[in-house]
This record gives structure tokens, sequence and C-alpha cells, in this order.
């Protein structure tokens, strides 16, 4: 793969950013490339996964900065780290605001890293202003939210509020073996003791989250600012066409039970059925095995798995059931079986209209053009959406692209994000 | 997988077989089991590749029951291995009749060597009734037919015919890295000089080969023998569609470059199709790969590979012609690119109308219940088609199964075959 100059382009773009006070585009740029310095790739990329020590790296730089600003940092007992800037009545819920620090295998720069510097270069320039609000606002940094170590995402929330369980400590593990627990006390977590711990939802204002968009919506749209109006979990099936397995020279075409011709009609339903059923509504087969597989041979086993998304929890039921509805009409009309799975199943939350209007008011003030849009991919804002009213802010990635070194977010688009974050903490730190 | 007892099955059979002059159940069945003992799987298969100790054994055992009929055997440089029955003019070019005893990794005990044994008790009831024809008659053993250790199917016959080169001999190599030429040379064979060596088609007047249907048709419509009107060999086509791979949450369905599915809509229009132009063309993909392959990834590249036949050379042209041209729709349709790449291509035999009826014949005087079929199946009688009249007897498949050990075909239908050769020969012989 060629390398992508993302370091170069990003500082490229300091000239060119809006004017906000105590919003330093240069230091936003250089924060971000620091932090891809830990875990970085020979094509441009970062590796950085959750218990390594890019990852401890990569978290000892960011307290430098929270010190440096005068905040006191905490880490729970999962390596979750905290900074509270405290309100004016500490006593009130928080609002808790951030992102993740871990990546996928040759991920790029800004899933997760631009959320983390967004929301505490916010909380930075409030301070600035000399601006105290009503509550306080707690930063976060969430660990492993990618999972691409364990095969389990979005823990470091799951594990703020109490969802792990030691059983998931000891069950996932690395392709070295090496289990959550093994790997938490290489670097000085006590499974125990992080597992006794939980934060109370009653202790949590509210949960805000920056993260690139991840798709080409507002690229496309010339638009700066997405304002999340849901977050669609993901429901996976698993359907399994059961046929035979034939020759396929001396099978005359009436006589097969193809199970690749029946997933393929299966796929085409698949792609179809979301627009008539939520404008909102997507579903994909991405994941096919076939068996055995053989260009001369009419395949008799044919697996998909089926992921549906949706914000709106009536339409996604009413999606999966003609989902299913129509594998078995395909599979009797073919006279094949058909066996079917439910392998995952996250509610979608909804972003409660209050905060929504917040980020819209915000963008007005700063003449920057929104859009309203779901968010298809998990985060840990839907983790936290489950407990408290949760809210997310898009910035634009260039031509869509996430998960690879060509992932970009021009540093224009990220200061209005950190402009658009700093205002709705204010709002919410003073309801 | 459980063991299968195809030797008890087949013995079981040996009363409930037409009685015909100088054709023995018993023997049949006992040769078919003996050569099955040399390369036996632990599931009751049969692994038999060329050049091996297994293979050498199986055609030794050949060679014991060629002598004790009274022939003399000949090997040339390949190991194609030849008996003549000398006719009553023994320059007229001789009828050839045989098959293959090598077989696919745990395949079954019929593909091959039934073809094999059908011959040469054809030919010996022939000599036992004292019935010499005008022509000589050439039972063949033609080694490597499956191609399995090599990935080079359907070898001897082509090497017969002066169509394999050195270059082939030196490239093709098995998987612990043997070319053919070295494992010619430790079976004490010379390549160069087996390269020297051709047969001359002015010296065969006719091929005549028994095989196992590897199919339902006989079965399912409770005949007995398959005359085959023409041998489709396959047309391979590679069609690789190119989208965008995008996040399957973030993307709505209208942003899509989704090859999976454009490859899903262009395998139910390949399914379609072959019925459009002819009855006995047939299209299959059973190949398929898609990347990135994972449930939650929009595919941006899909691979499949195109299987079409037909024994008709202007419908399989005009199929072909009709699947890339949809190919090319679909992808102009959906915005993606499709390459296209032709990766084999073997003419169809059409089987001399004449040999045909000589079949039927046959069928009617023993009261066998027969039907027209292709053969979708690349067999020897493919390659020598190309250059002699050729015909091909099928005998039923239970189940249709093949390359597997649970191919089976019933002692009653193998004797059948048997006398059906013997008619068909003793027709070719006296032309």
């Amino acid at each position: 793969m060629q390398t992508i100059f993302t370091d170069e382009r990003l500082l490229e773009g300091v000239n060119q950013c809006a004017e906000y006070p105590h919003i330093d585009p240069a230091t936003l740029a250089n924060r971000i490339l620091e932090l891809a310095a830990f875990g970085k790739t020979a094509d441009g990329g970062v590796t950085r996964f959750v218990y390594t020590e890019e990852e401890k790296q990569a978290k000892n730089l960011f307290v430098s900065w929270i010190k440096e600003a005068g905040l006191e940092v905490r880490e729970d007992g999962f390596g979750n780290l905290f900074a509270k800037y405290t309100g004016e009545d500490p006593d009130l819920p928080a609002v808790m605001t951030g992102s993740h620090l871990d990546s996928v295998p040759n991920g790029g720069y800004f899933d997760g890293p631009l959320g983390c510097v967004s929301s505490f270069m916010a909380i930075e320039a409030l301070m600035k202003e000399g601006k105290r609000p009503k509550r306080s606002i707690e930063f976060v940094i969430f660990v492993n939210e990618e999972g691409s170590r364990f095969n389990n995402g979005i823990f470091g929330s799951q594990a703020l509020m109490g969802e792990i369980t030691k059983k998931e400590l000891n069950t996932y593990r690395d392709k070295e073996g090496v289990s959550i627990a093994e790997a938490m006390k290489e670097q000085g977590y006590d499974p125990e003791i992080a597992l006794a711990g939980k934060c109370e939802k009653s202790d949590i204002h509210a949960f805000l989250e920056l993260h690139i968009e991840q798709g080409k919506q507002l690229e496309l749209n010339n638009e700066k600012i997405g304002i999340v109006s849901g977050i669609a979990g993901p429901t996976w099936q698993s359907f399994t066409f059961l046929g035979e397995t034939d020759h396929a020279g001396n099978t005359p075409m009436h006589l097969r039970k193809d199970t690749l011709c029946a997933a393929a009609e299966f796929m085409l339903e698949v792609e179809k059925l979301p627009r008539q059923i939520n404008e909102t509504a997507v579903a994909t087969v991405g994941k096919i095995d076939v068996s055995p597989n053989g260009a001369n041979v009419i395949s008799g086993k044919t697996n998909i798995i089926v992921d549906v998304r949706d914000i709106d929890k009536e339409s996604l039921v009413e999606l999966n059931k003609r989902i299913v509805s129509r594998a078995s009409e395909i599979a009797e009309r073919r006279g094949i079986q058909v066996e079917h799975e439910e392998l995952t199943k996250i509610d979608p939350v909804v972003v409660p209209e209050s905060i929504q209007e917040s980020i819209k008011a915000s963008c007005e003030r700063h003449q920057l053009a929104y859009r309203s849009l779901v968010s298809g991919a998990g985060h840990d804002a839907m983790i936290m959406g489950k407990y408290v009213p949760s809210a997310m802010v898009f910035v634009p990635s260039v031509n869509g692209k996430s998960h690879s070194p060509e992932e970009f977010t021009h540093l224009a688009d990220c200061v209005d994000g950190v402009a658009v974050m700093k205002d709705v903490l204010w709002d919410l730190a003073n309801e």
C-alpha cells in the first residue's frame, strides 16, 4: 500500500480554519499527529490496541495535556480515564464527554482520537474563557471501543456502566491466547477490583461524543456538522440455505437445488426491503460462505449474515420480520431448506430532541451547514444512551473512508467540531 | 464421515442381474472391489493418483486379467495401457475403448474403473463367444483423467493424441513440488521418449467409453442406459465486480456501490439465461470470492466464476455472449466496474448419430429403458472426439452422487452396461 501523507495534509489546513476564541488549530493538529505516533504503521495508518504499550503511551501523553490544563486525572479499574472540570454545583450530576484512543488494525488517525481531543479542547476553551458552568463536565477516554484485540468492542463504556462480567474477562482472548483479564493484569489493573466498581447513571446528566462520520453524506452535500438523531445498533442474522451439491455439467437447470442462487435472490430482497419500510433503515450482506465453493460444483450450502440497522425500533422489527419471511419464501419455492439464527441484537438509541436543538443552534450561530443523520455505526454513545441522554456530533469524513490509513478529516472541519462541542457542553452543563 | 458399505451393497446385486452370455456379474463385482482395494480410504472411498504405488498395483492387477484372457499388453511412454483383440483385418483402423483408473481424493469405486472393466468384459464376452470382428478392438486404460495430483485432468488421452508438451510436464507440480516429468521418472517412464511417440488418428476408427452418469436423470426416470448425444466441455469465465468498500451502518442504501448485490443480480441472470437459449445448456456459479467479506462491511470487490456448457457450439457462443453483456449492463446501471476474463474454453464434442443409433438398437434388443442425454462433464472421450468419432454410454448413478464415497451404481446396471458395450463394439468393429 502507498504511504498516505496524512501529517502534511492535516498541517496544511492550519490557515484555512475559522477563528474561534481559545481553540487553536495548530494545537489540535499537533495533538492528533502526536497521538498517531503511537502505533504508526508502515503505510501511514495506526494500530493501537487496548492494554498495550502503544495505548499506554498515548494515554500518558493525554494525561500530560490534562495536567497542563490544571485538571486532575482519575482512572477506573478498567483503565477508563477521567478528568473533571468542576462546575459551580459539584453535587449535580455531571455532563460526560469523550471518546476512545484505541484503533482497528492499520486504522486511521481520527476515529476515536479526534473525539477525545475535541471534547478536551472544548473544555479547555471554556476554562480559558473563565466560563464555569453549573454542572461539572467530566472528560472521559474509554478503553477498547474498537475491540480489535479481543473481538469485543465498545468495552470501556460497558465496563463503566457495569455491563462487563468476570466471565467475559476470562473468555475473550487475543490471537496469542491472552485473556482480557490476563492483559489487564499485565498492565497493572486488577480485574476483581475493576469489576467491583461501576458508575451510577444518576451521577451522569448527559453524554456527548464527537466522531468522524465514516460515511459520505456530509461531504456529498457540502455540510460541516452532522446532528445525530439516533444511533442504530446492528442486528445480525445468519441464514444458511441447504440444497444439493451436484455436478455443474451433469445437472440440468430444472433439477438443481442451488443454494448460491437462492442466496442471490434473497440478497436482492435484502437490498430492496429497507427503502420500502423506512428511509433511515439499511440492510447489508457483506459476508458469505459458500460450500464447496468450486467453479464446477453446484453449491449445496450457503451461509450469509444479514446486518440490519435503523434508529426506529418498530421499523427495525418489521424489517427483520420481512427479511426472515422472504428467506423462507425463497427457500420453499426452490425446494430447499433454510436455517435462521439471530446472532446480535442491539436496540437503537434515540438522541433527545433538546440536545439536537442545542447542536443546531450552535451550527446556526457559527454559520455551519448541518444535516440530521443517523449513526449506523456503534459507538460508546450507543451504550451510554441506554442509561442517560446521549448525543453525537459528526464531522465530515473525506470520501467516507474510515478504518484505513485513508481516513481523513480536514483540520477546518475538526476545529468547527470543537466549537460546536464547546457550545453544546455549555448548554448541557447549565441545564 | 460414516463408512459406506459399498462392497456388501455391490455383491448383494449378484442375483438381481439380467442374464447375458459370457458376462458374469460376480466377476464384474469382484473386479470393481479388487481395484478399489488400492488406495482405499478410512471412510469407504478411494484415493488413487497417477504415478503412485496404488495406481501401479491397480494397473498390474488389470494386466493379470488381460493376460488371463490371452491378450498381449502394451504401454506407451506415458503409462497409457493397451490390449488389442485383433480383428479379421488387422490393417484396418481399430475401434478403441476404455476409461481410466485414477480417482479424485476420497472418490468412489466406479468413476473410471467401471469404464475400464466394462470395456474389457465386453471384449472378453466377444472372445468367449468366438466372435471375431472385421476390425481390431483396442482396449485402453488412460492415465490421469481426474488430474487431482497435478491439477491437470484428461491427461492420458491428450498425451495419446500428442497434445502434451514438455513444458507442461515440467510446469505442473503436485503439492510436494514434484513435477509430472519427475513423477514419470520415479515410475520408470522417460518423458523424452514419451513425448516422441503419439497415436495417429488414422489408426483409430472410433472411440467408445462407458461411464457412470454422475447425475440423476436416469434414476429419476427409471432408465438404465444414457445415450450421450454430445459432450459439453466447460467454458469458465471470471467476472470481477469493483465498487466501494463502505461501512454497512453509515452508508444509506442509495449511496452504495455494493458488488455482492451486483453479483447476486448477475447470478440470477446466469441462472435464467440457459433455458432461454437451449434446453441442453447449463450455466453455474459455484465459486465466489467476496472482499473484505465482513458482516458489517459493504463489499467493494466480488469475483465469481461462471461455468457454461452446451453441446451446441452456436448456442454456447450465444449464451456466453449474453452472460457477458448482462454483467456489463448490471455494472453500468449500478455505477460500478466489471472486469471479465475467459479462463477455459473447450469446444463441445458431438456424438455421431450412427453410434447413438447402435446404442439405441442394443437397448431395444435387451429391453433397457434409455434416454438421450448430454455429458456435461469432461471425459477422455471429449479429447478423443476432437480427432475420431467418439461416443459414450452412461449407466445410472444412485442419487446422482459422484467423486465421493457415496458414489454407487447397482450391479445390474453395470452388467446391462457391459451388454450394451459388447453390442456397440461389435457394430463399430464391423463397419
